[in-house]
This record gives structure tokens, C-alpha cells and sequence, in this order.
């Protein structure tokens, strides 16, 4: 079973566009913090993955826009990995309007691949097996 | 033939992350602002859209990502709609590094409806039919 | 006595840059949302300000960068407002660096009109007299 | 005399918020990438400060906001170092709209270090003297 990865966050007034809802690159950072916060949940925070050489580059990114919030909603993004190859991945994201209604405001993907640089940012990096650590922690079916 | 708009871009450094490269949003901020400035080219800049009361809200976007640029480098978007319907129309981005190679950074592509506010921004919007201007302005194949 | 809004942010990744360090203009993006937050609390939340067609544009706004924050850090913004005029006021906000040392990361103000619209964004606004429900909800000297 | 380097922008949909006028923070995106323009104007782009491990922190910046544009405005950014010191300087922004009024929208300012890395981001730096190069390229008085 997925784990499934909770993130909260309040559209602020500079996260909206002049038609006064979200700007929509909005949600891809949000889906962008989403996963760095998954990833940290499973046992991979900001300072580990800086320390072991770790990123996490983008193959591809799609997302469908369904109902837009407007500035000061509570929207919850509902991350977990969905596809588990042996160094890329792609983490479905749900972007909710919190409240009674749980309303649908988004659905998207992200493909990515877990790199180790040769030697930290700008070096040259390479694909690696994504730690067994993270399947676990994430509810990968066994490989 | 679809006539293809061109946007310049340096990559600035504030659109970078800390592996140094193109911080991803980034490429749909870009795909975004190309989308208006071809809708502008074709007769409708922002002040008329405004006054008209017309918005171009997305269904859905997505891009893959093949090469990153960095800091400084000049990019351009190049972007055409590459399907019409009534309302409702699909723009197609690429992104590529200037200079010698042409290299490709990356492809895209919007889904929007050409919509009508009843009263402005906050209140209700439906589809319209994209104007015949700006179907003739692009290249659209005779409806 | 000034009453204090607190508003956390872990510094993600797309608020970073080449150098791995926060994008500065990040800080006034926290600084912005900081103020609604405040500002909510007093009892004008997003909606509120919408309906009675309220809005806080600046006049100006500063910030002093005392030590870097990087990817994955947990700060607090904290604000507070220093300066009370009839329709002006200036947020006092300070960021800090959440776990054992408190460290100040940076600190600075924004100077604001309260205003409203004749008839919504886009419409002449004009200064307005602050509303003694606000001032009295953050601490304001009695007039 | 000092030189005054010119950067054009549009004003982006995504640069706006939701009262249809610039999103502040937007500014400082602004000055920060008219900052590192100017510095690569005089001898310096982002390869070889990247390659010289120079990088440019802030000590602090300001901004007035006087007249605010909407989307699709013609903006530029007039900017020249003002004050220099032995790594540190201060560079003076202007935003003026372009057309027939040159209406001034936004005047700021950013006060910067010049730094070296001793390995590269992460890495500890330390201010560094201002490359004489850059000093005569912007008509900096005579040390």
C-alpha cells in the first residue's frame, strides 16, 4: 500500500494571478515541495540528500486543472509514489480545498529520476538504484 | 500553416535552484507568458483582453524536460496552437538554447478555453468562440 | 502591546538559488503573505478584504539579510505592527530560524495603505481610515 | 560618470496579483537579475563568475513603490553602482514605464558584497576586493 504524503498550504495572495485564482506554475511548486517532503518522510531530508550527493531531476510534469482556488483557501496536496522503476519514479499529487466539500482543485504527475552527482551541483550526475530505505518507507511492492 | 511566436528568456538567476540548473516551474512561467504574448501578436494585448473581458484559463499543462540550462544561458520558447476547437485550444512550446547547437531543452503544452467573464475578474466565466482574428492571425485551418 | 503573528515556512527548494541559499526575494514574499496572515488574524480574512473591497498596497519595504538560510530549514516569520497612521501602517517582521538557536536570519518592514477599491481591482482606490476593529485586534495605541 | 545598464521587461501575467497590478516581490526579481546583467556587462556573466567561484550575497535592499503597472506594461530597469566600497557596493535601480510618459514606477536599491567561495555553493566565502575590471567597466571613481 502507498504512503501517502500530506502537505498543507494556504494560496497566498502572491501565488494568484489578476483573474484573482491561482497562477497556475503555482501548482507545480507546490507539487515540486510535495515530493522533497515525501522524500524527506522517507528518511531523506534536505541536508542527507545534500550530504550523500542526491538529487532528484524531472523526466516530465502534467497536471489538470479542475476547480481554482482563490487567495486565502486551505488546499492539502496528497503525494505518493505510483510507479516504481529501479532509479526513476512518479509521484501522483492530489491538490484538495480543505473544508467540508474536500473539493478536487487538481490532479498531476511528476516522473523523476534519483541521480548521485560525481561530485555535489554542476558535476556530472548519473541515475542510481533509488535506496531500498525509500521503497520501503514508501510502500514499494517488492522488486 | 500555424504561425509560430518567439519569446526570449535569459535564464536569470533566480530562476535557478540550488543544483544550479532551471528550477522546473520555471519552463511553465515561460509557457505561460508565451502563450499571451502569441494571443497579443494576434490582436489581443492585455489591455484589450482586459477590456473585453476575456480570460484564458487551462484545463491542463505538461512538459518534458530534456536538457537544463543554467544560469545565463538565452533561451527561446517557441509556441504555436496546435489544435483548435470551438473555445478551446491546445498550445505547443518548445523550448531551445540560442546559439550554435539549437539544443532543445524542452516541449510543452497547454490546454486553455478562450473565456468570457460576466462582470471581470471574479465573477462567472464561460467559454466563448475564440474570435475569427485571432484563428486568422495564427494560422488556423478554415472551421 | 503589539500583538505578535507567527507564521512558519521550511524553506523549499524552488525558493533557493545556484548558490543554495534562499533567493532573497523570497524573504518579501514571506513578508507579503506574513502581513494578510496578520491581518486575518484582526479579522479581515482574504474573503472579508474581498467583499468590503479592501486592499493593502505598499509604499515601500526593506530587509536586512543577517545569515542564509538553506533548502529544508524551518523559520518563523514574526510580525508585528510598529508604526499606526490613519490609513498608513508598517509591519515590523523579523525571520528566524527555528530549533535550538533562534537565529535571526533577517529583518524587515513594510510600509502600507490601507485602501479600498471604488468598485473592485482595476477601479481608483483611494486611502481609508483603518478599521478600529483591526487596530484594537493587534494592540494599536488607543487614537 | 557611472554606467547605467538597461534591462526591458513586460510585466507577466504571473508577475501580477490579484489587484491586476505588479506582485511586489516582483521588484526585487527585477533588480536582483538587473544586478547580475550589469555585472556581466562589465566583463563578468554568469560562466565566469560561476568558473571564479564569485557569487554576490546581499547585506540588505529597499524598494519605493510609487505607480504600479499592469499586466502587459513596457517596463526598464535603469541601474548603477552608487556607492563602492573595497568588496562591497551598492547598486541603485529605477523602474521606469516605457512610452511616451517615462513615468517612474519603482526606485530601489541593493547593497551586495563581492564574494569567493573557497570550493564552490556550500562552500564557506569571504568578501574579496572588486575586480579592477569591473570597477573600470562601470566608471567607478578612482580608488
Amino acid at each position: 500500500m502507498p504512503v501517502i504524503g500530506r502537505m498543507k498550504r494556504t494560496l497566498a495572495w502572491g501565488d494568484c494571478d489578476p483573474a484573482g485564482i491561482i497562477y497556475y506554475p503555482t501548482y507545480y511548486r507546490w507539487m515540486d515541495a510535495a515530493t522533497w517532503a515525501l522524500v524527506a518522510e522517507a528518511g531523506f531530508p534536505a541536508q542527507r540528500m545534500r550530504t550523500e550527493l542526491y538529487t532528484l531531476p524531472l523526466v516530465s510534469a502534467e497536471c489538470t486543472f479542475v476547480s481554482s482556488p482563490t487567495f486565502g483557501d486551505e488546499c492539502e496536496i496528497r503525494s505518493h509514489v505510483e510507479l516504481w522503476g529501479r532509479s526513476s519514479f512518479t509521484v501522483q499529487h492530489e491538490v484538495v480545498l480543505l473544508g467540508d466539500t474536500q473539493r478536487q482543485l487538481a490532479r498531476g504527475s511528476e516522473s523523476r529520476v534519483w541521480c548521485r552527482y560525481t561530485a555535489g551541483p554542476g558535476s556530472p550526475l548519473h541515475g542510481v538504484r533509488i535506496p531500498q530505505e525509500v521503497r520501503a518507507a514508501l510502500g514499494a511492492p517488492l522488486a
